[in-house]
């Protein structure tokens, strides 16, 4: 079993790997090799392996380098390399080239590839390919409307996954993820970022600014079910996916306002005061596009996606996988 | 008021072409010229027109000659190009090149003009966007998973004829063709051309084999009709659009056996007797993705897009403007 994740440096992918390193197995098969692509240099993994892990700087949007990833001939690949949706706005012809070519390149190298090989290629779509107006619950037919770039891109390369699918190219697999919620680290330039900050900040002590109203809504789950989401789509069985390869992921629906109550009920009143409520006009804006109700997902409930079942859940999971179980910023 | 005319040389683009050198204006201006650019040296006209007309073999999967095209700024552009359903799905590498990137390099030559050039741009998208399984109505919402590699190239010019319209690059109108019909001249490659062949031979009298179930649905519109629907889409009012710039056109729904009735009530059981019903299962099987219900058109009627009411009116624009009001076969 040869493993590549593109965009195995970034947050998911990182997550990603050192579960795969620390379980050894996927679809009960020894793992004999993981490569970590992206576009920068990937981290090294502190998880000790018992296979070679490789990290490469590749950049998907040269075909010959997209091609170059995929000529040891992977069994699993994960794509989640992606500019994230504030940058696809802000420039548009990265966000084409990287979310749109880039994706193209990797279909067209497996397709070029031949000779019956035909990987499981799980894509990390993203609730963002829904755009308004909404009906009260979205089901698994509501229309792609997406209503930004980053959207845009993310349909059409779930289009491609259905196409290069069905026409026996590959085994796809399309994740439309929620937002991910406590994303660690630093800040990016999603503009859902600030649905991770305004609880990762004040958790460890530091003001976070909330640009946005306390009725925005969005969708969540936790890094850990993210892993737990890309681990099922590698190994289940693709033939109830018929032609339409792509899928929205569970999550736990909330406003910002539900998010503080949440993050309240964790960590106390001390914590919650640390969020300071900055209105940002451009930040409203694009938030208007997402202003998402809940969704049924019921495709993904019965191929087996779970993930958790309130906010509170999900700052724990924060808590216990980020923060070793304590919330630092009681102590500041 | 300078037009440019994408696959100016196919059917429907001659059509209009005929139709604006005749009228001389669109929207009220005088045209100054007209270019009809297609991939095989397009007809000259036989109709006088009171400006230049320019013939122009591009082909616009070549990003530089998709440039060319447009360096004279022109105020519409009519983007009729396209690798037909079944040549797409039978030369994959073709279908894309043309339908997608053929579509890309048009909206970045656009885009890359600047200066706040923003033509109004009117696509031909397709019927074929749509996927089983059907509702018993497909409305405006109704999702786009097409099942062919066409359809899939189609809904994926569709979004990005959204988002370079939503950025302010461009001035976009989308619109989803019924079957046209009856098409005139010889067969092509799509797969949807029996609907008209076995209309247009046995009017000539000759015979037509009709390669599917007489259960088989399609929704059909005339070329004259066509003709409207892109006159109407180069004039309109964008603004209640909003970021979905395509839309099913209105058509008239029908079975095989509803074709071949009308055709009897129009010309008789002679004509009809010239149809020769030979199933095939490839044949079949395509239609089985297409097997489409009625459809609400809501939003193209609203913006004043119109078309035939029965089969038997879209006959009768057949015998009127392809033969002279005449039926031939009655005579042969």
């Amino acid at each position: 079993m040869k493993i590549l994740i593109i965009g195995g440096g970034g947050m998911v992918g990182q997550k990603l790997a050192h579960n795969l390193a620390r379980t050894g197995k996927l679809n009960n098969q020894a793992i004999k090799e993981i490569t970590l692509a992206d576009a920068f240099a990937p981290p090294a993994l502190s998880t000790p392996a018992s296979f070679e892990i490789s990290l490469v700087t590749a950049d998907i949007t040269n075909a010959d380098i997209a091609s170059s990833l995929i000529s040891n001939k992977p069994d699993v690949i994960f794509h989640l390399a992606a500019v994230v949706s504030g940058e696809a706005e802000a420039n548009f012809e990265k966000g084409y080239s990287v979310n749109l070519d880039g994706m193209r390149n990797i279909l067209e190298a497996i397709r070029l590839t031949g000779n019956g090989y035909k990987p499981r290629l799980v894509f990390t779509s993203s609730v963002a390919v829904y755009g308004g107006p909404y009906p009260d619950v979205i089901d698994d037919d509501f229309q792609l409307q997406p209503r930004t770039s980053y959207g845009i891109q993310k349909a059409m390369s779930e289009l491609l996954l259905n196409d290069y699918s069905r026409r026996g190219f590959v085994d796809g697999v399309g994740l439309r993820l929620p937002t991910i919620c406590v994303r660690p680290g630093k800040p990016n330039k999603a503009a859902s970022g600030l649905f991770s900050n305004i609880l990762r900040e004040p958790l460890v002590g530091i003001e976070a600014v909330l640009p946005a109203s306390k009725s925005a809504t969005n969708i969540f789950a936790s890094p850990r079910s993210a892993v737990g989401f890309l681990l099922n789509a590698a190994t289940l069985d693709t033939a109830p996916l018929g032609d339409r390869r792509s899928m929205m992921m569970p999550g736990v629906w909330g406003t910002v306002g539900d998010e503080i109550d949440a993050l309240r009920r964790v960590a106390g009143d001390k914590i919650v005061a640390l969020i300071k409520h900055e209105p940002d006009p451009a930040v409203e804006k694009m938030l208007s596009n997402w202003n998402f109700p809940n969704f049924s997902t019921d495709r993904a409930k019965a191929l087996g996606f779970r993930c958790e079942s309130t906010l509170d859940e999900i700052i724990q999971v924060h808590i216990d996988d980020e923060l070793g179980g304590k919330i630092p910023g009681l102590n500041t």
